[in-house]
C-alpha cells in the first residue's frame, strides 16, 4: 500500500450562494485545489455529496463535475454516507491512490442546500436516519440529538450551560476564518438566551446549513518527496458503522463507531490521542462534541464537557477543536463538511491558520459523522 | 497493488417486489454472496444505488445495509454514478482490497424502483442527464437515445429492423435465467409490432426497470490461492467520463468513454478484444449495444448491428453478449445492473450458466454505462 500525501487544497466561503450553481461551487473548490497544487490534470474525481438528487435534481456528479473542471474523460464518481459523505469521498480517493490504480485524485465535498424549501431539506436530511423505524415516527435529526443530550445530562449530571463553551470556542475561532458562515464571536449570555429548537438543544447548540464546497488533491507521497515538496501525509484512515436507528444501540450515549474507527486509525498511525495536536470533530450539535471527545480517547466517559469548561478545546488548550469554526460557525453543508475538515487540518499543518493557529501543529485528526453516529470516518494527517 | 479475486456471488430475481423492502432486497443478495463464499464477516460494504434518496426516502445505505446483514460496525458507504453505480461500487471495493486497506469487501448493487409513481422515477432517472441543459428542455433518457439512434441509422444506413437481433438474443438468453425479469423468447414479428416509445425506439429496444439486488465478495487473490479455491480474478478495471450533455460531444455517435476505459482495461489485463469470451454490455437500448461493440473494439465504426445480424452475439457466436438476458430481458434496476453483470460473468466463468453457457469461457468483460455514455466502467474477469 502506497503512502499518500495531500498536494493541494481549495474551499469556498459557506453561505447562501444563490448566485452560484452546484457545479460552480464544486468547480471553484476543485480549481482552487488544482491551482494550489500547481497541476492541471487528475486521473480520478471523487465527489462527496448527500442530497443533490432532490435538492438540485442532479445526480451523476462525478461526470458532471469532471467535465466542468476541465477533466473530461477522467474517472468520476460520487460517494454518499449521509453527513459523512465528504470524508467518505476522501477515503475513497485515498484507497484509489494507495492501491496504485490511480496516480492523482481529487476529493471534493459539495452541498447546495439553500435552493430548496427548508421543509424539503429537513426531510432529505432525515433520509440519513431509518425511514421505517425513525422518520415514520416524525423524528428529525435535531430531535434525535435532543433525546441523546437530555439523557446525557441526566446520566452524568451536567447542566445545559455546561455545553456553552463548545459553541463559544467554535464562534471565537470562526471569527478569524474568512470561509466561515458565521464570523462573529458569541457570549455566554447569547447562548443562554438562544431560542430553543428541540429541548435541550437551542439555536447555538446546532450547526447551520449552507452552500459550500471543499477539495483536496491526493498523490503518492513518494512522488512529492522526489520533487522536494513539503509532505503532509495521511497517517491513518478508518471508517466504522453502527446501527442506523438509535434505539437499536445497547448504549445510546457511546459512539461505538467513533471508538472503533479512532482506534484503528491510531494503530495505523502508530500513535495515541496524546499525540494529536488538533482535532476537527463533527460538532453538528454540542452533545456530539462531548461524545466524540470521549469515544476518541480525549476524555473519560461522561466527562467531555469538562474539557470545554477547562478551556482545553481552544487553540491554546490541550486538544484544540473546531479551530476554524467547526460545523457550528464555519457551517455544515452536509456532504462538504468532511472535506472542509481535511482542508482545515492541512491549513493548520502548513502553519496557515492565522489567529487560530495551533502552535507547532504536526499531527491533526478529523472525524466526520453520518447520521446519529451511524457512520464515523476518522483521518489522521501529519507533517513528514 | 494486490491482485483481487471474487469469492462469492448473490442475486435476487428482478421483478416488482412490493413485498420486500430495499434493505431486504440488498440483504438477500449480500447474504446469498456470503453464503456462496462460505464466510460470515466482511470488513467493508460498498453499495451501488442511484435513487433511494427519493424513490425510498432512504439514503445512508452503507450503514443501513451493514447492520441489516449482520455486519454492524463494518465500514459502509454508497457509491453513485447514475446507471453505472453498480460497477462503481464494485470498482471502489476492488480498490479498497487492492490497496491492502481492507481484506474482505462486499459490493452490492440495489435499486427498488416500483414503489414510486412512474413519473417520479422518470424524473429521477433524468437526474443522470444535465439538469440545466438537457432536462430543463424536457428531454428524457429514452428521447436522448432516440436522437442518437435516429442519427446513427441515417449516418450508417441501417433500418430499424436491423436492431431486432439484439433484443431477440437478449430475450432468448433471459428465457433460461431464473433471475431474469422476462423469461420468454420474442420473435422478429413481435419486435416489428412493438409499440413505439420515442421514434425509432420501441418497447423492445428499451430495457425494463424493476426491483433487484446483486452482490459479490472480493478478497485478495493470494488468500484464495493458499486455500486451494478456484480463483476468478479481476484482470482489468477502468472508468472514464464524457460530457454529461450529449450536445457537448464532438462526435455524438462514438462512446469515447467506452473506448478509453476498454483500452485501459485491456492494457491492464494484457489482452485485446479478441481474447474476450463473453461481454456483458450495457444494452439499456439496442443502439447502446451497437455503439458499445464498436467503441470496445469488436466492430468497425457504424458496423455494430452487423455482428448481431450475423448471429455473432449469441452464446455460440464470436462475441456473446447479454448471455443471461442483459438489461433488456434480465432487467435494469439501475444501480444494481453493474453488479448483475459481474455476477453473470462469474457464473459463466464457473461454468454455471446452464443453457446459455459460453463454451470454455475463460475471460469475460462487463461494461456499465451511466447517463448517455457519460460514465463508462469496464471490468475484465478471468479464471486463473
Amino acid at each position: 500500500m502506497r503512502e499518500v500525501a495531500i498536494l493541494g487544497i481549495g474551499q469556498t466561503k459557506i453561505e447562501e450562494r444563490w448566485e452560484k450553481s452546484l457545479r460552480e461551487l464544486a468547480g471553484d473548490a476543485v480549481l482552487g485545489a488544482l491551482n494550489d497544487a500547481g497541476i492541471n490534470h487528475v486521473d480520478s474525481i471523487f465527489v462527496g455529496n448527500m442530497m443533490s438528487g432532490s435538492a438540485n435534481r442532479q445526480q451523476h456528479l462525478g461526470a458532471y463535475i469532471a467535465d466542468w473542471v476541465g477533466q473530461r474523460f477522467s474517472e468520476g464518481l460520487r460517494v454518499e454516507a449521509a453527513c459523512s459523505s465528504g470524508a467518505a469521498a476522501f477515503r475513497s480517493a485515498l484507497m484509489a491512490v494507495a492501491s496504485g490504480e490511480v496516480d492523482t485524485a481529487v476529493a471534493v465535498g459539495v452541498e447546495k442546500m439553500t435552493d430548496s424549501p427548508t421543509a424539503e431539506i429537513t426531510a432529505q436530511l432525515a433520509t440519513a436516519a431509518d425511514a421505517d423505524w425513525e422518520v415514520d415516527q416524525g423524528v428529525s435529526f435535531v430531535a434525535l440529538n435532543a433525546l441523546i443530550m437530555r439523557r446525557y445530562m441526566y446520566e452524568y449530571n451536567w447542566k445545559k450551560e455546561d455545553f456553552a463553551p463548545f459553541s463559544i470556542n467554535a464562534h471565537a475561532n470562526g471569527a478569524h476564518n474568512p470561509y466561515a458562515r458565521f464570523q462573529e464571536p458569541i457570549t455566554e449570555k447569547a447562548y443562554a438566551r438562544a431560542p430553543m429548537i428541540a429541548d435541550p438543544i437551542n439555536l447555538l447548540d446546532a450547526s447551520p446549513m449552507g452552500d459550500g464546497a471543499a477539495a483536496a488533491i491526493l498523490v503518492p507521497a513518494e512522488a512529492l518527496r522526489r520533487s522536494g515538496g513539503r509532505v503532509i501525509k495521511v497517517l491513518g484512515s478508518a471508517a466504522a458503522t453502527d446501527t442506523i436507528a438509535i434505539h437499536d444501540r445497547t448504549v445510546p450515549l457511546w459512539l461505538t463507531a467513533a471508538e472503533k474507527s479512532a482506534r484503528q486509525a491510531y494503530a495505523q498511525a502508530r500513535i495515541g490521542p496524546e499525540d494529536i495536536d488538533l482535532f476537527e470533530l463533527h460538532d453538528a450539535f454540542t452533545i456530539m462534541s462531548a461524545l466524540s471527545l470521549e469515544a476518541c480517547g480525549f476524555a473519560e466517559r461522561g466527562q467531555g464537557p469538562r474539557l470545554a469548561l477547562d478551556g482545553e478545546i481552544t487553540p491554546k488548550g490541550r486538544i484544540p477543536i473546531a479551530t476554524r469554526g467547526g460545523l457550528k460557525a464555519r457551517g455544515h453543508p452536509v456532504g462538504a463538511t468532511g472535506m472542509y475538515q481535511i482542508v482545515e487540518v492541512v491549513q493548520q499543518l502548513r502553519g496557515e491558520a492565522g489567529a487560530t493557529q495551533v502552535e507547532d501543529a504536526r499531527i491533526g485528526m478529523t472525524q466526520n459523522i453520518g447520521g446519529s453516529g451511524s457512520n464515523i470516518i476518522i483521518h489522521i494527517l501529519g507533517v513528514e
